[in-house]
């Protein structure tokens, strides 16, 4: 493999170099799927171009964090090009939660590139093939995605850790998949139920976000690195803070970001329907001081269309006062996420890492 | 657990030993479930039902048998128990194949019950919830057969294995989860673009159903028992001929079988077009000899919906000769498949049995 050693690459470089062992990781599949036949390769083809084309790599990147941060580099009991390729497996479980997320969130585009289900229909829709062209397309890529996640596993396990290391890697590694797939499944119940509970909505943002994006990356890499008990709880201190303040930025972004910032249109949340913590606190407010604002709210959201429509709703949503009270938790939970590395005895090199990636996931940016 | 000891069980009661054990799973998950949220909780039952509501074990039988006559029982290095337990995922796999088919072919009915995603969608339904209910059904089935295939990955981890166990597992685990799934991506590829190609509908029958369901668990429990090279290329060669032929009465009965022995609608292939090799093979013998046939065939796959037309289209099939070629066929691969256990040094018992799977698998049942 060319990869450079791992111990020589700053964290900047680490999202490049495991995408080099996803690439490489692909290569090695390659024969085996060719072997079954050329239309499979094909389907591997567009799953192989999502994972490599675009992606900071942020779970990657909190795993190596969490197995530099706990020793892993001087106790020398794992080779680190064997970490930097388990820990890169994350990036496959990833291809599959949003290729299926796609699917289910009927998204036309994904990176500023056509989703996988809507490049797969194109291809069945070029070659005049037989039956519905969006229905092969989802049919493809919810296979490509199951792909996705078996490969995760067959890379973490084939990565050339050592017994004790999976070992030890199983209870993270256990835990956070089912915590993002249960996260996912409570979200659309919620928007489906047009849920308005607030501890519903924070445990969408507790399991499908914060657990998996980083408490539990980070909490593998450390276990990866045996890492005592209690800087595993300090890291998963971190990541539960910092995951939800991310998620409340998100919120507040989903509704008054700026789409040239975002990438979305504008008030976006409020058009799908979004049973966000921030939507939760508006109502209970709105309950409680303006009736008339609250029946806005519940009568708009899931149904406004036009930008117009979506921003008076927005409005409402601000006349609430939430926006602030947000703000505030953000700032609180940043704090607290922070203060535990400072609790704990996290190494300085990756506390400060620890800290810019804190802020770059929280900071105002509308 | 309070599973019998697998020791004192006959092969027709592992079926139901192995239901034990995922019932006993899906306990042991329930914890974490409940703490994500309710809604989740209520997802996870319609998986739990699907697992424990049927299915004849067929491949936690198939990875007994190769562990039981490869001497698993007597060099006593793993517990026979950890390793039904350890077998048992093979059902959570399954499961994920079966909710993610009926996505993908559209169907309402499965094990006479409705199916994951419309089972979700009259829940939806009842409920008046918002937005599309096919679109939830579809979504929380896509999420539930997500979880069901890391659960199996968790399922055979976790099951008690030794180290060198769960190594020697590696092999055809990882292999059988990337042949099922490539098998599915071939077999709705060559529906899309109606290919005729033998060798590729050849594949389909190869990786889908011969190596997912018979070689691979054979090979699985084999190598959890320390099988030597030679017996494991015994199973093999069984599970691929019997695999195959297996798969060829399914495509005879698809076409020819009775409503009452099959579950499905006479003739339901030639309506759904599915490229079976009966199919490629009939049209390759009918443009050698009857290119109005070939013509008829060409036109009518995947196009006839009346049950005249269907029965129509099935005589012109067999108008082809290819119904005897296929029985020969089947019956050259059960004679071969059966050879290969008498070549090895195979237990007469586990012989015994894997003939009457065999003759079960293939026979005339129409």
């Amino acid at each position: 493999m060319s990869t450079a050693d791992p111990r020589t690459l700053s964290i900047d470089q680490i999202p490049d170099a495991a995408r080099e062992m996803l690439a490489a990781y692909f290569t090695s599949r390659q024969p085996e799927i060719d072997r079954i036949g050329s239309p499979v390769a094909s389907a591997v083809t567009h799953l192989q171009d999502f994972v490599l084309g675009g992606g900071k790599r942020v779970r990657p990147l909190y795993a190596w964090a969490g197995f530099v941060g706990a020793g892993g580099l001087e106790n020398g009991t794992e080779d680190p090009s064997v970490v930097l390729r388990a820990v890169s497996s994350l990036e496959l479980i990833q291809a599959c939660a949003l290729i299926h997320d796609d699917i289910i969130d009927s998204s036309d585009t994904r990176r500023g590139n056509p989703t996988v289900h809507r490049a797969v229909e194109k291809r069945h829709s070029d070659r005049a093939w037989t039956g519905s062209a969006a229905h092969f397309g989802e049919s493809v890529a919810i296979l490509a995605g199951d792909l996705a996640l078996i490969w995760a596993e067959d890379m973490l396990q084939d990565a050339g850790l050592s017994a004790a290391a999976l070992g030890r890697a199983r209870e993270p590694w256990r835990a956070m998949r089912t915590e993002v797939i249960g996260g996912q499944l409570l979200d659309i119940s919620l928007e489906a139920a047009a849920d308005e509970q607030v501890q519903l909505a924070e445990a969408v943002n507790r399991f499908k976000t914060a657990a998996y994006t980083i408490e539990r990356p980070l909490h593998l890499g450390a276990a990866i690195a045996g890492a005592d008990p209690e800087l595993i709880e300090a890291f998963r201190g971190y990541g539960r803070d910092i995951g939800v303040a991310f998620q409340l930025r998100d919120d507040l972004l989903g509704v008054f970001g700026d789409p040239s910032v975002t990438g979305k249109p504008a008030g976006d949340d409020l058009r799908e329907g979004k049973r966000t913590v921030m939507l939760a606190r508006a109502l209970t407010r709105a309950d409680a001081t303006d009736p008339t604002a609250a029946a806005k709210l519940r009568s708009g959201v899931g149904r406004v269309a036009s930008p117009a429509e979506i921003a008076e709703l927005a409005d409402v949503v601000r006349s609430t006062g939430v926006v602030d009270e947000i703000e505030e938790q953000i700032t609180a939970l940043t704090e607290s996420g922070l203060s535990h590395l400072a609790a704990a005895d996290v190494p300085a090199e990756v506390a400060a890492t620890l800290r810019t990636l804190a802020i770059r996931s929280t900071e105002r940016r509308s």
